[in-house]
């Protein structure tokens, strides 16, 4: 059971570009970084059911939330989804599973995702998310999958997220994009 | 004969540490980042040996050249070396070859250090320098060393560096770094 964090960036480093809003989720030109997940190739399609196959619960920032769930129509991933908010609201039943809105932060938004998940992983979605995840020392894993363009503008991956050694679980090569896994060495 | 960038960054997407000097020219942590360059192994000797033997000219900046000569105590690369500075010097001779110091600009740098190169590649050096150019559409291909670290702080590699389309052309996984080698789409 490990608590990873899931992001598409480009080569600079951004994980959306600039100017996000419901209309372009992905900020102006930032779709382009989630293509390799439509490739209709074996590698790419491979880490997609892994990662699924792999999560058992989900925690996602509000904002996430807001310009994701029109396009997702259902949680994002098939397991309990935890939602990091101000406003508390009550649970909302999806297709697949349930969101849940947690009003008193991270830790313990993670604590109830770890107890959902079971022997599975809790995936983090979202770049303050997993910033500040980062930050509070409470990622084991990161995936993230490098999509060959420079976006030059947009919104920042990791930014001042603290200093760790990373150990290389593995690297997959697809046509579309490249697949990094890294243990945070604490 | 192409114009490449070659640096090593972290995942975070750092390639120095904070507060460079001649001392800690990689700057407080950064050292870390050129580790895989005295590694025992074959996949990082050989893509050393595979850019030396690439190298027919070097373009750098002037901070990489002040900080950057004791550890060297010669040309960077065994070829001449173009250094951008505002301060006209005379050349300076050294082992492999000489140091120059332009005056007038990236662009005409890279005049001359394409003809001293011949049929080789030039390699541009330091991240002022490679974001300048980068900036200026004068960069052909980009050589990343993507560290397993977060170094959390320092010199960003990419910082508004424009937006371009980038073709994989290799992707060479050894146990110490990521090397990934991108076409720049213009």
């Amino acid at each position: 059971m490990a608590v990873f964090a899931h992001v598409t960036v480009s080569v600079d480093g951004y994980m959306a570009g600039p100017d996000i809003s419901a209309q372009e989720p992905m900020g102006r030109g930032g779709a382009r970084l989630h293509e390799w997940i439509f490739a209709d190739n074996e590698v790419d399609k491979s880490r997609v059911q892994d990662t699924f196959a792999a999560v058992g619960a989900v925690v996602l920032g509000r904002r996430t939330f807001d310009v994701g769930l029109d396009e997702w129509g259902d949680t994002p991933y098939p397991a309990p989804s935890f939602v990091l908010t101000h406003r508390a609201e009550p649970d909302r039943e999806m297709k697949s599973a349930s969101f849940h809105f947690v009003t008193d932060g991270i830790g313990n938004a993670l604590t109830r995702a770890r107890a959902a998940a079971g022997d599975k992983d809790v995936v983090l979605m979202g770049g303050e998310t997993i910033q500040q995840a980062l930050r509070d020392g409470l990622v084991d894993r990161l995936n993230l999958q490098i999509a060959p363009v420079l976006l030059g503008d947009g919104l920042r991956m990791f930014d001042e997220t603290g200093h760790y050694e990373l150990k290389p679980l593995a690297v997959t090569v697809s046509p579309t994009v490249t697949h990094m896994q890294y243990e945070i060495v604490r």
